[in-house]
């Protein structure tokens, strides 16, 4: 369990899922994230397609508020299943329905497998209690993401407090998980302890979540947000402005090497520079000990669209040619401490790694 | 004057400007650059506002292409003034009306002045004598940027041939000159020589000048150029896709520290941790000897809207607060040279720019 030392957690600046109602009736209310910033709309799922639309449309991204929404997901599909002999094959069906929305969120399919698992294992005749059994154990999953950023917050809120200004990139906020995020988790927990801080959002280009996502939560919760393109933080840093810089990862090596949205590298090398230290916010989860270093992480390519259409208008040639890698590799040398809801690994290597992680 | 060596000169990709006629009842035809990269149109300026609106409304950018246009433009004017007496004072006035378009421009004020002294140490009884002279030295002026861009580009292009992979930033392109570019000149040289490269655009943000503007004429002139975002270029250099990073300038001091478009500093930065020479193309005139620094550059802010609603759509929180540095100031330390068309600058220290410069 995460270390959150018995401190009440802090709310998300906004639910971006919420169970309303009982196991056998209730639904699941989804933040449509597609209409940030500018409308804040909520879609409220009430059978199985309904949640496989809201994550395969990214109403609801980032891969811990994906594994949440597919627990509660596997919970409405209960409610459309038959009492008997054919409740199991079912819930086994749906999951794998689910995990067909996203097919590489592996959050996903730990949530959807992990309901299935609890299903079997505590099948009864009782099925109005076991569709309960099966929201309790998708509120547990919930709870535990929450725990899981509020560890990280703990861990991560003493460094904040050291700064007038702080650097992030991309969201891995709360607007990616159950809880207050990874990267913003220690800006939630010092601001909540009256911190006052300016936080720098790099806009994130090709899909903007910096300026779209993470700006506009920080703003939900009164945190001072102020949006740069990404070409500006070196001259941010070079202004004294951030003291540190801080983002997610959507990888990490054994060895501490860090994947994670493209620019993500460049930001270390300036930080580096610039003598600011720059940290990742990750739970236990994102780590793949199978992988050695980060040389084995494959750079998946995006589509060119992305960079000559963005924003919905088109800004380059027509047959302009691009190359669009979605993720960089940051190696650990670059990077003062990885913050996990199991403590803070630093220095960054490998044998700091599986210490921390052993917990 | 520029060092060419007598080599022919290598024609712009597309015209920027042109004076179609003669100096009577000829007309100044731009490129609309406002309408690139997805439509080529052309404006036919046929009096003293159409040129001012021209500058004004950005159809026509680039230090060096706003001062030849605006000789153009006064050639235009001397067209509506009447013989005689009042034909000076006429002048005069054009060149004042002319430089209210861009206040800032400094090539626009000096080439409408040298019109006017021109005009003024000329003065004959034979006005349409006059107004071909007036035209002569627009021309000559026109001229002379050409040549300005094409000793750059002789001196920029073996170190382009060393190279399958060029970095640029912004638009120090052909489309900002009446010639062949600066940072671009000796991507062009390099080309019309039968090297084979590819260049990566940064698309530079918030306006895109990258992608927009630099993609389309090296496309134009059938050169490889890649678009990437802004925070891709460290992947791209530790990918090894690059030999070197090569950008125009703003502004240089005597020390030769460099300002430009926001983004060159950290370009400089990952450039010096991947050992890829960074070098910078730029006339003399680009030059202030009257600062000692880069320090002493004041540093402009832009509006936050480019950011916010960069492209006709809003892509961040209403109320949302930005930063916008439209420049940054890169050390000369991190510079390998200064490519200038006196010869390079190189190492880049102040002994070294005043050798160069002093020719």
């Amino acid at each position: 369990m995460a270390m959150t030392d018995g401190r009440k957690l802090i709310p998300p600046p906004v639910k971006v899922l919420e169970w309303h109602g009982d196991a056998v009736n209730g639904f699941l209310r989804l933040l449509d994230q597609t209409r940030l910033p500018t409308e804040i709309e909520f879609l409220d799922c009430r059978d199985t397609q309904a949640v496989w639309d809201g994550i395969r449309k990214l109403v609801v991204r980032g891969a811990p508020a994906i594994g949440v929404a597919a627990a509660y997901g596997m919970v409405i599909a209960s409610q459309f299943l038959p009492d008997g002999n054919d409740f199991i094959p079912g819930v086994e069906a749906a999951a794998e329905y689910l995990e067909s929305s996203r097919p590489t969120a592996v959050n996903l399919s730990w949530a959807a497998r992990r309901i299935v698992c609890f299903a079997q294992d505590n099948l009864t005749s009782d099925f109005t209690f076991l569709r309960q059994s099966l929201l309790n154990e998708a509120r547990a999953i919930h709870a535990e993401d929450e725990a899981l950023c509020m560890a990280i917050g703990l861990s991560a809120a003493p460094f904040v407090k050291e700064c007038r200004g702080v650097l992030t990139h991309c969201n891995a906020g709360a607007l990616a998980t159950a809880g207050i995020g990874t990267a913003t988790a220690g800006m939630y927990v010092a601001h909540a302890d009256g911190h006052k801080f300016t936080v720098f959002c790099g806009e994130t280009r090709p899909l903007l979540q910096g300026s779209r996502l993470t700006a506009w939560e920080l703003m939900q919760a009164g945190i001072d947000a102020v949006i740069i393109t990404d070409n500006m933080a070196a001259q941010v840093m070079r202004e004294g402005r951030v003291q540190m810089v801080i983002t997610g990862a959507d990888r990490i090596a054994a060895n501490g090497d860090v994947a994670n949205k493209i620019g993500t590298y460049g930001l270390a090398v300036l930080a580096a520079r610039h003598g600011i230290p720059f940290y990742v916010a990750a739970p236990y989860s994102t780590f793949d000990m199978s992988l050695p270093d980060g040389q084995a992480i494959p750079i998946e390519q995006r589509g060119g669209d992305e960079i000559t259409e963005g924003f919905g208008r088109r800004t380059a040639p027509v047959a302009a040619k691009t190359y669009a890698p979605a993720f960089d590799v940051t190696p650990a040398e670059l990077i003062r401490g990885i913050i996990t809801d199991r403590g803070i690994i630093c220095p960054v290597n490998a044998e700091n790694v599986a210490k921390v992680l052993a917990g």
